[in-house]
């Protein structure tokens, strides 16, 4: 086996504020043959997702910070072309969180095979079949505990997560499902391929007022992408007994000063609210359940995704910021 | 039966901010004999709580705004004087929610006859043995989880809630239990009387400082009393899991602005934290198993107690004033 290159994105500064391309760098690095129990991978899709900006800090939060100067990890998916393990022999398909590189070496126990299924593109498992699939799964589930019937409120519903969260939240019996999005176009797109029942632009006025309209009649679930003036607004559309899953808060990645809450807190005590900000690390138990009803979903028909692709490792940052920025459209990704 | 003068309290205008005086009023309604079916009840002690702000103004809550030109309605414990009902017959001690006179005369299925224990007396079932530590433990045990070894934190401490729920999360196995209050001589009573490992005055510093220094290893339950700033530095010192209970939010109940929320919401995410806004009505069905545990704790000794009483109907005004002053140490009752 030859030596082989690999292009990695590395964390050269800790961001203060919106992310540049000074904070990061390009490093090459070189493999040597893969020594006993290795492989090589090829990656085919690199993922660039919101939480990662939580991680460039250095903060106490669910998952550790970044290192400087190290590659930055995350969600990819590539195929074996090198191999000193048995487990994974050379055109194994694999998903992995060795992150931001065309190519990656490392033991085979860190990657994890996945079956290639026809018509089922690779990189559906770094969105509406993996993490993002899941986390609205579990979102909706286990932290809103919906019920049939329920009106469902999604922030930031054309990205990847609200786009499934959408879907998901149909087959599991909502009643109205309503979306935010930041253009003409996204909304457009919520409604017209996303299955939601009503969606508004929250950049044409105040999120209060939009979601009232959209809602005259409350709402009982909160799936929120977004926070501040979004979780406001569903603060105060929440019939009684209304339930918050926090998933993120992209509008505070990017701040350097605190900023204050809802001003309507009181309302959790007057509603018998309840709020839950949650993350996947405690839920991967519910990933077999998840993926079996996504399978059926999937089989059946009628489950629809979108990707934003930018082409090349060199991109990558690139496509973390405008992602950060709200220029893709359902998940964004990076094809090698 | 002879006719019977009662004196009552009446909401004549909704306050706007602060109450006044100006905005209740004295009547004197006389009732004739009772009717069949009707008793009439001589109270002994009449409740003021900090709920009754909120059902002076005409906002949407978990309970109907109190009626204007209507007596006060809330909790009072008394003893029939007179009755129509073989149900119960004079002398019966009662537990009811026609609130603030001194005498009522109504539908005898609107009284709960109450055993009455020798040496208990009859006030506490208008806090410890009653609602207020009903909702102590229904904060701590249906809403916030209570494990054994949790460090809970209670702001409000010295308040009837916050007394009861200090002993009862003990009971219940926390580990470490921290209080806040107004003076230093509350401040005193936690750690004295109350079985608190560590109290603070919230009047003497900035909160997020004072809690961290009371609470170095984080705290895992939050029994809210008082919202705002004690919010705030909760969602900072929580742990990682952590849980609040929001019980009661004093601080904004005579605010007619909007104030802004805790600055740090993005915490709820980071350290995957709940928080449930919950009142009484939907955790009725846990008061048996309450009052067996409870009555339990009182016969094996060390349940303490405060009252701060008021003498005389017409001066209830004045003690629910006080009472939203933080006036009161424990419960803050009239006495007839």
């Amino acid at each position: 086996m030859t030596d082989a290159t690999s292009t990695q994105i590395q964390l050269a500064a800790r961001p203060v504020g919106w992310p540049t391309h000074d904070d990061f760098r390009v490093a090459t690095v070189t493999y040597g043959a893969p020594q006993a129990g290795e492989v090589r991978v090829r990656n085919e899709f690199v993922s660039v997702d919101p939480y990662m900006r939580g991680r460039m800090n250095d903060t106490r939060s669910y998952v550790a910070p970044y290192a400087l100067g190290e590659t930055i990890t995350g969600g990819a998916v590539g195929r074996v072309v090198a191999s000193a393990s048995d487990d994974l022999p050379v055109g194994t398909v694999v998903l992995h969180q060795h992150g931001w590189s065309d190519v990656v070496q490392a033991d085979a126990a860190t990657f994890r095979a996945i079956p290639e299924i026809p018509g089922v593109p690779l990189s559906l498992n770094l969105h509406i079949l993996g993490m993002t699939g899941l986390t609205a799964y579990v979102g909706l589930t286990a932290i809103a505990h919906l019920k049939p019937g329920d009106t469902v409120f999604v922030s930031g519903a054309a990205g990847a997560v609200g786009t499934a969260v959408g879907q998901i939240a149909k087959r599991l019996g909502a009643g109205r499902v309503i979306g935010s999005a930041g253009t003409p176009e996204k909304v457009a797109l919520l409604t017209e391929k996303y299955g939601y029942d009503a969606a508004f632009n929250y950049k044409s006025g105040d999120v209060r007022t939009l979601l009232a309209e959209a809602a005259p009649e409350g709402i009982d679930v909160f799936f929120d992408n977004v926070g501040g003036d979004h979780l406001e607004a569903a603060l105060d559309a929440f019939n009684d007994g209304g339930r918050a899953a926090l998933c993120g808060a992209i509008t505070g990645y990017n701040t350097t000063e605190r900023t204050p809450g809802p001003d309507n807190m009181s309302n959790m005590i007057t509603r018998a609210l309840t709020m839950q900000g949650f993350t996947l690390a405690a839920y991967l138990h519910l990933a077999p359940e998840f993926q079996q009803k996504m399978s059926g979903w999937f089989a059946e028909g009628g489950i629809v995704y979108d990707e934003t692709i930018v082409d090349g490792i060199e991109n990558t940052v690139d496509a973390f910021l405008s992602m950060m920025r709200g220029a893709n459209t359902g998940k964004m990704l990076v094809r090698i």
